[in-house]
């Protein structure tokens, strides 16, 4: 965590953000709330959703380029980002900051270096952790960054003084910022959160499967419903992590497998304290985990 | 489902519950709520809980034993039945009826028959499927039991007068009543509730074994907290319900082992389109759950 004061952070008189999205929404709306931004420009692909940025004040224009801007959000689906980049470099302001919120990194990274080339400098890594079941401008709002975490994966070409810009940013609208390398980053979300939404998508998919799947649906409760909460997500997006993330993904994936076959015996002989022992520690860590010990 | 009128119910003038906990106590301010029932008495092995339970009136009195009892209720942890269930044996009238709230059935009316013999006539199992994260009678609901669902899993030695009583008694609670096997019971249940508390157990520990869990759980998010929510579940309560039912919950841990071996390719070879698919089948599925569907 860096610990700039939101009060002295730098303000961006033209934003624009290509995808005006929960998360590029929420940006200019915390922006416009911490007086960072002047005019920002709604860029995207759906015309009924921009003109309801428009309406409700997230964006004050919409625009079909970023041409002046002196900082830019790409809150796009990853899988755009290699057309997106192209569509911006040859607008690119030699003074503009360009930024993301994708939830991979070193796939950013790599389409970020095709199409910016040299002018990959001015483009700064970031990933704020703040999905919601809700998507679209009509879901922004100023305080959906409120004590989230942001991660900024810097590059190597970044100047200290872009790098510490976003971070600020990011800090005046509310948000906890780290950061790691793009390699780091992708492997602790296959962690925590790709490999999980992995293994709620299959065991949806095994039960779906069966001839009795009608049968076990309606025996499923409160326990089956908040597990596979995730396997509601959007299909494209996380086929897109996956596919972009499937090294460190299945690195994961075999932990988790051999972490199941370790467990298999334990089951299969009745061990009853073995079991205990383990559910009691993971019970605990998680535990410490809700009351805040590893923030 | 059966749909006998919670108004032709029968009336229970004593009824025993051992174990006021959520369940237990539950049922008894349903049943008086429905005014099934005359005397309440509480039998448990918490003084504070029976305490709190006769201050709530929730219990009409402690009680050592069942004597007397026209309906007990067996709302213990399912290690304890040995035990609660001999207890009973020699205490219980020809003209009474016991039933019970354990989440495995197979081990029930094994340890059922153990215990009373030829008076395992008057044993009607049952499963109300109502878990909840807080427990005790501090918990108990009048309502807990509403549009849930209650598994019976009759005997061949149950009079249907028996069987008939209890639905109804459940049924007077609110509860949508279905019947099948103890065999049948275990089987569903390994696939919905007993596999995912393993899976989320098994994750939990996965992370929290590691050099770098700390840094792990600071990125955890809201997918990783509803996906692991079950893993804050009571251990000793799920290592004998992992040791009860483990023939069936070792064919699911197989079967979504196997599950994930056929999905590992996909990843491997980044295959977008498979990916996408199984993602959009397993949402789907889970949304016709959600809207009812299978109910």
């Amino acid at each position: 965590m860096s610990g700039a004061k939101a009060g002295s952070a730098r303000r961006f008189e033209r934003v624009a953000i290509v995808g005006v999205g929960l998360i590029g929404g929420s940006f200019a709306l915390a922006l416009k709330a911490a007086n960072l931004c002047g005019h920002v420009a709604g860029i995207g692909r759906g015309a009924a959703n921009l003109k309801l940025a428009l309406e409700r004040g997230i964006v004050d224009a919409i625009a079909q380029d970023v041409a002046d801007a002196d900082l830019i959000l790409v809150a796009t689906p990853v899988a755009q980002y290699p057309a997106v980049l192209g569509a911006i470099a040859p607008r690119l302001k030699s003074t503009a900051i360009v930024t993301d919120a994708g939830s991979t990194k070193r796939d950013v990274v790599a389409a970020a270096r095709a199409a910016l080339g040299a002018k990959v400098a001015q483009f700064v890594p970031a990933h704020p952790i703040a999905g919601a079941e809700k998507s679209g401008a009509a879901a922004a709002s100023a305080d959906l960054f409120h004590g989230r975490r942001v991660v900024l994966a810097p590059l190597p070409e970044n100047p200290a003084a872009s790098v510490q810009a976003v971070e600020e940013a990011w800090q005046a609208c509310g948000a906890h910022v780290a950061r790691m390398s793009a390699e780091e980053h992708d492997a602790v979300f296959a962690a925590v959160s790709h490999l999980p939404h992995l293994l709620a998508y299959a065991l949806v998919h095994e039960v779906a499967g069966r001839p009795d799947s009608a049968q076990l649906f309606s025996y499923a409760a409160g326990g089956f419903r908040d597990f596979t909460r995730i396997a509601s997500s959007h299909p494209e997006m996380w086929r897109d992590i996956c596919v972009a993330n499937r090294g460190p993904l299945l690195a994961e994936l075999d932990r988790y497998a051999e972490k199941l076959r370790a467990l298999r015996p334990l089951l299969e002989r009745g061990d009853a304290a073995a079991l205990e022992k383990l559910f009691t520690e993971a019970r605990a860590a998680r535990e410490r985990w809700l009351a805040g010990d590893y923030e």
